[in-house]
């Protein structure tokens, strides 16, 4: 039998392919067209492949790219602004302030760049992001060569974006249209937060959302107080509140989740939506802990996000999957909580699944896109390895991501990204800061 | 006037001397025989230091090394061999029958410089390990450079090392008196834990730790477990039962201190004990959430640990530093908890402190040892940097650490050790590994 030629094999320590679970030791993942053709023991590759290139990682496990399903990416230029503070001073006395004087698409695409890079390099291929100028936002990941799908922002009140939720709607789709031909990207609407966001505005969004075919992702129940304010306004929690204006169903993102009663966690399973849980922010602004552990028990599919850089400090979901599992044990009281493998199919399947993107990436199978990164699992940090899987969300951090890449093109080549200058994206995030201190 | 001849100085973006609180931008370190000079601003060295070393870190953070001041350094051998589990069932299950089989001096020596290599690539510069055969332990962290306080175990059961609490006494006792010339090593008494210790024993404990002045180091309420059991054998709480047998004071370590009742905390404050958090393994065990923010109000000493790399499993200052300050203020429901300078105290100052050797580390100040470490700031996942403090809790990992001095010594030079050959290491910990599964 003739060998096949193929455009790159990736011999690894070992393939963690997500479905199913665990590692594959000493297998490879056969790529070409920038999908995935196998995933089958290295002994047997020269049976059947005769690959173009050939990539030798015999201590790193293999596993696809990370998905970051909640991110601010423009906002990676507030690093550090404004730590220790709650939730409201936060927004209203550091960000939003700023953000009236310098969000612009410049800002955006600086911004965004930095984000890419810091998420590329931490083994992340694709972002779900929320924030003005989405235009200039794809720019800057395109030009990097990450995977996005883009929240085009809603809101009640004017921003340097829009002037209102006409505005907002018109700017949002008008993004989409330009940017439609690019198979990188994807887009959904964005409606900031039930208590940013009006019934005739969520009303519009769920229509749009409908016949556009696009999923909703919004920030919910956050904070005890936005629970409080939303039963004393509408008489409703905020998901029940949504949930009467059509909003949930199985294209419905709920971003935080933090404070669900047990009938919102049952309505939450019974309708298909998806939780994007960000623990790390969760935690830094003492908003409060979500019940991870009981969405995942009742079925509710569970993906990981960072939330922006302002409120983190860091776009890393090696850190989200180790936060996740560890507060998870202690929330809980029990230590056998949400478990390593877990926490990786959150921020792999679980996250490709909330984006509506499972039938393309989030696991290695056959057929789909060749998103794939490397972990080098042979540092002296991550030594011995009795488990690849428990190192990689317990041991190793996302330094340890030496190679990724999208659609089978290589982005980050032992630690370095091919596709931009980092020392050109730190001067600009330099000069923002200048300009914003 | 002519200049001063001096071994080393550190010109760097920021100095972080950890008191007074803050970064100085543009100052130097100045170093020499093994001591801190001076700490000044760059541009007036010139004017009185003549270096033979000059080293220049515009965009790095040089700031104290950490002290992780609770380890077990040879338990990194079973690094993530048993995750998922209970304290009880891990000790009993998996932790000590590996233990009866294996440890004996050469596992000790091999594990301990795969700690101890960890640590110091880490930027961690001294530890306070508990572990058997101290001996084994020293050896390996003198070779390597670094600086140790060794807790002489003592237990009321058979182990490898001790067949009964006489000769954990003695084996302690003559580890103490061969390695006393060592500089860099200082020792503790390191009674297990109340709940394996005896009042005999822990009399016997508080009498040498009197004679001996060496301080006494012991886990105290980790779990609820074990706090009900001692109400129900002693009628007190674990704190209680060790202040009655004359435990507590000024040299009193108590590791984990998740369950403390509020009489315990102000006997703690009262008497001068300090308090270790390990915040991962007590997640990652889901032990429970020590009242630290309380710690610290009431004005105890608080230092920071890793526990063992079975329990967590880095051993890895940084992201206890990160877990500390995000945990209190989800805990206390207030993000100002904990903030960023009060994390890098207690991983630094706190806990030389806690170990008793403030005097000589834990800060930049003249006079003290030189144990120096150089935080890459300008990496593109820690930029911009508006406060390098933050940058350095909530940004930067472990692994933006450059270079570590250890009594002026350059131990790591740009992510290297200059001390050991990391693959030895390596393939030593991978032959256990073998042994092992």
């Amino acid at each position: 039998m003739p060998l096949e030629a193929v455009d790159l094999r990736i011999d690894a320590g070992w393939v963690i392919p997500i479905e199913p679970a665990g590692a594959l030791p000493a297998h490879s993942v056969i790529v070409h067209g920038g999908r995935i053709v196998a995933v089958m023991p290295t002994n047997e590759v020269d049976l059947r492949y005769r690959a173009q290139d050939h990539v030798t990682l015999p201590r790193h496990a293999v596993l696809p790219g990370l998905v970051n399903a909640h991110v601010h990416a423009a906002m990676s230029l507030f690093r550090g602004i404004a730590d220790d503070v709650p939730l409201r001073t936060w927004l209203e006395a550091h960000i939003w302030p700023r953000e009236g004087r310098f969000a612009a698409p410049d800002f955006v695409y600086d911004g965004a760049r930095l984000a890419a890079a810091e998420m590329l390099r931490g083994g992340i291929t694709c972002c779900n992001d929320m924030y003005f100028f989405p235009q200039a936002t794809a720019k800057a990941v395109l030009e990097l060569g990450m995977r996005a799908m883009l929240g085009l922002p809603v809101l009640d009140f004017p921003t340097t974006y829009a002037a209102d939720a006409d505005a907002y709607l018109r700017n949002g789709l008008e993004a989409r249209d330009a940017l439609k031909g690019e198979s990188r990207l994807s887009f959904c609407l964005a409606p900031h937060a039930p208590y940013t966001v009006g019934n005739a505005t969520w009303e519009r969004v769920v229509t749009y959302a409908r016949q556009l075919d696009l999923p909703i992702q919004t920030h919910l129940a956050e904070t005890v107080a936005e629970v409080e304010e939303s039963r004393e306004r509408f008489r409703a929690s905020p998901l029940f509140r949504l949930h009467e204006l059509g909003a949930t169903g199985p294209g419905f993102i709920a971003i935080h989740a933090v404070h669900l009663t047990p009938e919102d966690i049952e309505l939450l399973a019974v309708h298909g939506g998806h939780v994007v849980h960000c623990p790390a922010s969760n935690m830094k602004l003492a908003s409060g802990i979500a019940p991870v552990a009981q969405f995942v028990a009742r079925g509710i599919n569970v993906a990981l996000g960072t939330d922006g850089a302002a409120s983190n400090n860091r776009l890393d979901i090696f850190g989200e999957m180790r936060l996740a599992a560890l507060l998870a044990k202690v929330a809980t009281g029990d230590p056998a909580a949400l478990p390593a493998q877990t926490v990786l199919a959150a921020a792999t399947l679980g996250a490709a699944r909330a984006l509506g993107l499972e039938r393309d990436i989030g696991s290695l199978a056959a057929g789909k896109k060749a998103d794939v990164i490397a972990v080098d699992l042979g540092c002296i940090e991550a030594e011995p390895c009795y488990d690849p899987v428990s190192d990689l969300v317990h041991a190793a951090g996302r330094e340890a991501v030496t190679d990724v890449w999208i659609d089978g093109e290589r982005i980050v080549r032992e630690r370095e990204l091919t596709t931009a200058d980092t020392a050109g994206i730190v001067a600009r995030a330099r000069s923002w800061q200048e300009r914003m201190q």
